[in-house]
């Protein structure tokens, strides 16, 4: 009765399928090896629908026995502590991929998703382009010197970085070509096909049911 | 010889001291009782005379025994995890407190920084105001039903959040009564009031230094 449960929204446009945060914790747990089930949440009313499980409004969030979290970088973290595939066990190299994984979610994301916002907003910024080109750049040269981000393998950190600069708009923003190749490998990876293609699998099934419902 | 060592920078202009983020290394050395040693990079060429600690040019970073890192929400999960004063030891507290950590970074700073930035350029954007009230107006019904965001009592989230709270543009969006009361009972520490009083006293101390060689 103790599976991981991974919540996501039940149905989504098809814009964002393929980059529903849920798919940072399935590749997680695909990664480790840690079986999950996936469950879902009505996008109708999303804004309220959950906010006792997401005080925010969003998704996901995960079900661990009696631990509940919100947050996919908390949920990742969380899962890193399961498995050493996921985050190193000596303490350089646990320090290494615990900075990383912040530097995606502080550092980088907190930097392309605002200038994203603006972007598809029709209200591109040049004081935010000039913010993403110094952030983008010296991500580059970071990834120009190493493979991976920590202890010299791939990490939880190298997970979650790949999956904030794999955005379409990010990626074509300039020609960084060892932030290219690192996205490129890292979305290689077995374990993120497989999330990636259950995730557009998911919301399919529920055009399908929609489309019947009608 | 393995007294822990917080980075910052040996002097900043009188607007963002008070505020530069190795005041959150500080704050949660004093909470949790751990002797460091503060020490500095020199502020002017900043952007590129410390790339080897901290790969976008900023501070703080951390130095312990063996173990460096940067981001200062990487060295707030470091440091709680050395102390129980600032992340409970069973699993819920402690997952609470690491997905509000997560979320004062991620779903609140994510939204108040690039606001902020735009604000003070000269360039607000109502988009991006939209998204402030939305995230702020969550956290204050939030905090209108419990005191303390995880366990229910201060860990290193209250830390985390009110820091990003305290900013005065932050504070001044609109009224909430229930945020500034938060603010207000985290700010009003003992702990966090020795560290801002030391980080003020350092950059006077490098006044005079200033002053002196000129």
């Amino acid at each position: 009765m103790n599976t991981l449960t991974i919540w996501t929204l039940d149905w989504v446009p098809r814009g964002p399928r393929g980059f529903v945060r849920d798919l940072r914790l399935r590749w997680a747990c695909e990664e480790a090896g840690i079986p999950y089930e996936v469950r879902t949440v009505a996008f109708e009313d999303r804004a309220t629908n959950h906010l006792a499980q997401q005080p925010f409004g969003q998704v996901p969030f995960l079900q661990d026995g009696d631990v509940e979290l919100f947050e996919s970088g908390a949920g990742l973290l969380h899962l890193a502590r399961k498995s050493e595939r996921l985050m190193p066990r000596d303490p350089a190299g646990e320090a290494q991929a615990l900075q990383w994984t912040i530097a995606a979610l502080n550092s980088i994301e907190m930097v392309t998703v605002p200038w994203w916002f603006l972007k598809i907003s029709g209200e591109p910024n040049e004081k935010l382009n000039g913010w993403m080109t110094s952030r983008l750049d010296h991500i580059e040269r970071v990834l120009g010197e190493q493979e991976w981000l920590a202890a010299g393998r791939f990490t939880v950190a190298d997970l979650l970085m790949a999956d904030v600069l794999r955005v379409p708009d990010v990626r074509a923003f300039g020609k960084r070509p060892a932030t290219e190749a690192y996205v490129a490998r890292v979305t290689d990876r077995p374990a993120f096909k497989k999330a990636y293609s259950e995730q557009i699998a998911q919301f399919e099934a529920s055009d399908r049911k929609r489309s019947a419902g009608a």
